[in-house]
This record gives C-alpha cells, structure tokens and sequence, in this order.
C-alpha cells in the first residue's frame, strides 16, 4: 500500500442523481456517477484510475457529500487544479467539492465510521413541481410530532433486519443509530439520520415506516414491533429513492 | 362563441421544463407540457380537448403560473374536483394550481395584457447541482450593481428589435417592459422581466447580454446601442433555457 511512486487522493462528491443509474458502474453503458467520476479524472490525470465511493447510492439518490478515494501516479499536478479540473470537466449535476492527499492506508468506505442520509418528504397539498425529483411526495396529511416520537425508538443499537430489503446477505443487522431526526419546515418534512452502517435500502424503509405512522395507520410502538420481530413485512413500503441525500460521510481519527 | 353547452375554463399550471420538448404539442411523439395537460383532461371530462397556453415555453423553460384555457362540454363536474383529478393524473413536474369558468371570449394568449419571467443566474463558485436544471450557471464572477444599471435602460417602450431571435417573423418589434430588475441573494442573480409582449428569445437575450455586461466585457451604455441599432450581433448570446421560468400571465379588466 505504501507505495511512494502513487498518491491517494480523497475527494468530496456532490450531485444529483436524478438522472444516473446510482454510483456504481455498470457492465451495460448506463450513465453512473463513478463512471462520469473516473471519466473526468482520467482526462485531467492522463491516466485510467479507479474511483471508490463510501456508499452505493441507488438510482435516483442524491449526494452532498459522498467521499471517494483514487490511487494517482501523478505527482506534479496541485489539487486545487486537480479538483478545479475534474468539476469542470463534469456535467452540471455533479461537483467536486474538494481533494485532498490522504495517508496510503485510508479508504473511503472501510475507514468510514459512520453516515447521515437525509429522507425528504413533500407532505404539502400543492404538488412541488421544481422538486419533482428531489423529494418524496405524499399526498396524505402527515403528523411530524408522531413520525418524531417513532424515530426516537430508533436511536441506539438494534438488530435492524425488519428494516433491510431482502437483497442484504451481509451477515450482521446490528447497527447503531446516533440521530434519527423529523424536523418540518413550510410543508417539506425532513428525516435526517446517522448511523455507524446503515443495511441494503434501510433508511428508505425507515422513512417508508415513518410515513405511514405519520398517516396514522399504525403507532409509534410498531418501531419496537419490526426491530424486536425482525421482519421486514412489517414495516413500511421502501420510501422513493428521489427523497434520500448522503448528506455526508464521518470518519473518526486520522484518515 | 357564446355556446351555453360549453364552458371556458382558465387553468393555472406549474411545471418543471427539464424533461419536456416545451410547452407546445409536436407532430414527433415528443413529451411536451400541452400534450400531457390534454391527455389529462381528456381523461377527467371523457372527451377530447385543445389547451390554449399563453406562452409558448420552449424546451427546458419552467413556468410557475403558465395560463390556458379550454372548451369542454361537460358542465357537471365541479371545477375543484376538475382541477384535483387532473392535477392527481398529471406527472410530478406538472401541476394543476387553479381552475375557473371564465368568459366565453376569455382567451390565454389573446387576452393576456402582460406577462412576468424571471432568470436565474448562479454566479458562486461551486457547482448547485440539485439546481442543475433550474439555473444558468456563470463561471465568471458577475457585478449585479452594473448588471442592475445596465437592466433598467430597457424599461420603456422600445424597438426590441436587436434582443430577437431571428426566428421570429411578427411584424412589430416594439415592446413595452415595465419592470427589468435585477436582484441578488446568496450567489444567484435574479432577472425579474414584466412587458406587455415579448419576442422570440427575448428574455434570454437580454440575460446574455446582461451577463457579458457583468462579467465587465461590455458597459451598459451597449444596451443602448443594442436597441438603437436594432442589431442581433450587439446583444449576447441567448442564455441557457433552463434559467428562465414564466413567473406569472397578466390580464387586465374583465377575464
């Protein structure tokens, strides 16, 4: 790893993922935000360099910060020119907010300790047609004071398998919540969550659980009934992939 | 006109223009704003109908208070319900805001006294990328204060013959704008434009013109010359579509 001819370089990536097929590149020639990563990189590199994102965001999900880690045989160009460089050279829906040199042994995903994904939901009457894919809409009236206090059941370590989506084979559901936030402002109610790992579509089964509690449907005690039980039918339907936003990545000590 | 067995109906309608080849109907089988608004219709009244906008948005333009009408025979739904359920049938980015019997010789483009745009400039440095279809985005630093000087020279009765496109074929050039502001809040510039008409390209070839006064490459004094001469190859280019949205449609007196 140590290999003093290569700079790691970790990058701090916005965008908007509306019109991606998530992070991850694809066998098939779809458009993927790693794909128009590396793309810009090479250019400005003159070399192929492979890109690793801290999370797989899905199609359709959002970042505002997602951190990647690229290997770099050059050495000359500053990167200031080299982050300038790369924003410019992508589209205007992804930006690349820093870069900075990080020891050899850092990576973004396994040297991360934790993340905080936003969940937003459009619970006004009037359809927001600038956010149309930047939100989640749900034309039912919500109660944020109740979603509030069924979040709060969610904070701590708990077995989260009730809330992960079939597709996870990882091997542990534990996983520790710190925040699990509902704050409402002009109509848009906001989910913000951090957690130390979060499973395949959890925080959109979350918020998909949360919504139909705010409708009133179920209570708040149906929280403790889906982490206790560990079973996924009951919880809510996976919230839309347009509401969700990797607000950032942490990581503890030196990177 | 005045057919007892037909009501007027003036519809107020949002949208997104990201996704759609403008407001008007194509002979390709293009996703435009009008055909999506008559395939709703059609769908709530049982029959087919023509929905008459005010402005002809092209492609990637938005409109918060786009006006049509339309005829339609059926007299018993209620018109709330009217503009509920083809509000519930239209996509995300296409929102019904109102619907209202008017007078039988009410027409959206025919009637309107005036009509408001508005354009967005984002002029900070880093890229909004959820703003990515919403915004023309300025690398250079701008000066709004020259910017705002320079905009006011265009209020009046002019020959706006020098901000067309040469696309357009109408006889008259000269227009009345009452309002040319120009405003700026947290890195975006915002072009506010009321006239009583507007050319093709009009008020994208005023932004571009005003941007290249920003940007310090020419004085507002060129805005005079622009309109003296009537001469296109003055002005700037015509700014980005998906800076402008058409804020609001006047009309005047009885409706």
């Amino acid at each position: 790893m140590n290999d003093p001819r290569r700079r790691n370089i970790k990058l701090v990536i916005a965008y908007r993922g509306a019109d991606y097929h998530g992070w991850q590149r694809q066998r098939e020639h779809l458009p993927t935000i790693q794909q128009a990563v590396e793309t810009a990189a090479a250019r400005v590199l003159g070399e192929r360099v492979c890109v690793n994102g801290a999370s797989r965001t899905d199609a359709g999900v959002h970042a505002a910060g997602q951190v990647a880690t690229m290997l770099t045989g050059n050495l000359s160009i500053p990167l200031e020119n080299l982050r300038r460089a790369m924003d410019g050279k992508l589209p205007d829906d992804i930006a690349i907010r820093s870069a900075e040199e990080v020891s050899p042994d850092f990576h973004a995903s396994r040297s991360a300790s934790g993340k905080t994904y936003l969940y937003r939901i459009h619970a006004a009457p009037a359809k927001p047609v600038m956010l149309a894919d930047q939100v989640c809409i749900c034309r039912a009236p919500l109660r944020p004071d109740t979603m509030r206090l069924a979040a709060r059941r969610l904070i701590g370590t708990h077995d989260f398998a009730g809330f992960a989506s079939a597709a996870d084979e990882r091997e542990s559901t534990v996983r520790t919540l710190s925040r699990c936030d509902v704050a409402e402002t002009d109509g848009e109610i906001r989910l913000k969550v951090t957690g130390d790992g979060f499973l395949y579509h959890m925080v959109r089964n979350i918020a998909g659980t949360l919504i139909e509690i705010g409708r009133g449907r179920w209570r708040p005690g149906r929280i403790d009934e889906i982490l206790s039980s560990g079973d996924r039918r009951l919880a809510g339907h996976t919230a839309a992939a347009e509401g969700l936003t990797l607000l950032c990545v942490h990581y503890d000590g030196n990177r």
